[in-house]
């Protein structure tokens, strides 16, 4: 009933995404965001940690000429003490160096049929960092959240028209996830400043949710006590099954898994060749909604327990491994994780209206000569 | 004659592209290769230098997973004395640090009709980085190049097939080129180790030359005595007018600009939108051929001189700005550069095969509130 009369009251909302799914071919303005934005390439899934310009980069407008000098973060709403610091107030405060495994909701929305129309991820939408910076909670407990407080909302300084709406990206988090104490307000990555293109001076980042929660060029954060409704938070990143559906918000990254494709490949069609005989296929692993309890490999369909190396974190991804001797021919090589909440990534892929969630078995097929 | 007689014995010269130009839709394999590469955010034409994760990147095959420890560069052929040099012998050479700007030769080539099957940029696979390492020169020197050497063949670690050619990533530079002084082996970009995607630990940059001349993860260089027949040099990176064609092979990049987009972008179409009064255009300028003499900016077709800056070196784009006090409506914006040499940007673009060498006018459209 309640949704009923929510739906009515939707009934002029902004679009969610860019237009009806589409089972033509890839649209000039795909191709202009997947030029923009990039994703790892799948052979950086050997290192534990990936530098910036190989960890994926989502930016929804244009990333801001940040001026560091004058940057200030206000901390503000249902508090005691409004806040207002700046950068090298900040760096003053207790840090913590959290390594994180960030993915893009929408990773793997271009192999959907059909195709929501949005950034067109292959399946290299992921990275994993060491984000070092003030825990948010730390920030929170010094302004006083007042009893009353739900959600804090966290806005940045990237602006744009996204739906029909003219915004600055902002997301929210329940008031129980904020005061997490690996939740950090982020000015290095790896050890730098962070980049440009990662949110300079500073940004959010949240462990086990998708990318789309931690905030980058943060500007102000404010504790609100109803829940927020801008277009990031209430309209996009919603699994949905069709445009009227108001849907569930997306939060935690599903259980998922990649392979480091062996061998070499074709320029074009990246198919790879190796030769024959041992090799060890290697990948990683990583859930928001449980830690990584088993990788199965699959080769040609019969599937395989690989070995798991600990991760540097309770949310970083963790190493798996399985020696392998390939006999001449054409195989089809898999993997399939599962997390300690039992989720299991999928053989199929779930179909949603905004292409969110995918975390389908990854297949790699490889020629060993 | 001589021509006739080359191309009779190219007959069964491997394919330089992955197929006939196409006016059909983007292809998967296409797309594949946008999300693995990428070029750089307009909005990075702010900056003098350009960070990794923004500047342009192009790998033909994998990234290698190189060992700095065991790694060792290679310099024979027809030399007196043949060298051996680990990373740290190289870093007690004299260095040298040369701001260059790097474009990918096939930049733009989504754009054309039909289109060549290869990497599909749009127009932003461009970047400019400090390059830190030893003059190459120098290096030949102590080496003695001997007497009848005409190039110098540069071999990176990075291996793969093209066009139906298993190859390590190669391409040549005639002597005269590789004797230049401000020929570099760089360990080092904007003052870091290499990162892993721009060739870690030691690339060859070639100031004014298309970014496909200097060779990533350089394990080897070797004087021959007659032009290196390689695919990079010889079948790729060549202005054809058909797969037939022997054509002529890329050198130095062509005059190009390009604009900051001004105002905020609409995520999807990234169309600009800007509020109307005083607005500073701005963009930066660069050939390989000459100096930039100039820059014009195109409002609504008519053709106004902008200022521009000095460039932080011969090889560095520079910057160029136009005030413009923005009316409401709709405008296209563009810009237009000239080198030393007279030559000048086309307003319209010079189809070939590979799509290789595409510098047209940069045009934006604008909607002024």
């Amino acid at each position: 009933m309640t949704k009923q009369i929510y739906r009515l009251r939707q009934s002029t909302r902004p679009a969610p995404t860019a237009g009806e799914p589409t089972s033509g071919p890839l649209t000039a303005e795909e191709l202009q965001l997947a030029a923009r934005n990039h994703s790892m390439p799948l052979e950086a899934l050997r290192q534990d940690v990936t530098p910036p310009g190989l960890h994926y980069v989502l930016t929804h407008f244009d990333i801001p000429d940040a001026d560091a000098a004058s940057w200030h973060l206000l901390i503000g709403g249902a508090v005691e003490r409004a806040q207002e610091l700046s950068l090298a107030a900040l760096k003053k405060d207790p840090a913590i160096t959290v390594p994180v495994t960030l993915e893009c909701a929408g990773n793997g929305r271009s192999l959907l049929t059909p195709r929501p129309l949005s950034q067109p991820w292959v399946l290299e939408a992921v990275g994993t960092a060491e984000w070092t910076g003030v825990p948010l909670a730390y920030l929170l407990g010094k302004a006083g959240v007042l009893a009353e407080a739900v959600e804090v909302v966290f806005t940045g300084a990237d602006a744009g028209i996204q739906g029909g709406v003219r915004q600055r990206y902002a997301r929210s988090l329940p008031i129980r996830e904020a005061m997490r104490p690996d939740v950090v307000l982020a000015y290095q990555m790896n050890g730098n400043d962070l980049p440009p293109q990662h949110g300079y001076p500073l940004r959010l980042v949240v462990p086990g949710w998708y990318g789309m929660t931690s905030v980058k060029w943060l500007e102000s954060i404010d504790v609100v006590t109803s829940p927020f409704m801008g277009f990031q938070q209430h309209m996009a990143y919603r699994y949905q099954d069709t445009a009227d559906d108001v849907g569930t918000p997306v939060s935690r990254i599903r259980i998922r898994s990649l392979m480091v494709p062996p061998g070499i490949p074709d320029f074009f069609t990246r198919k790879r060749v190796l030769p024959h005989g041992p090799v060890m296929l290697q990948g990683r692993a990583w859930s928001g909604e449980g830690a990584v309890t088993g990788v199965e490999v699959g080769i040609d369909g019969k599937w395989l327990r690989a070995q798991l190396e600990k991760p540097a974190g309770p949310f970083a991804w963790c190493k798996w491994t399985l020696p392998w001797v390939a006999d001449p021919g054409e195989h089809e090589l898999a993997c399939r994780a599962t997390d300690a909440t039992g989720a299991v990534q999928p053989l199929e892929q779930n179909w949603n209206y905004q292409g969110i969630g995918n975390n389908m078995v990854h297949r790699v097929s490889v020629t060993v000569e």
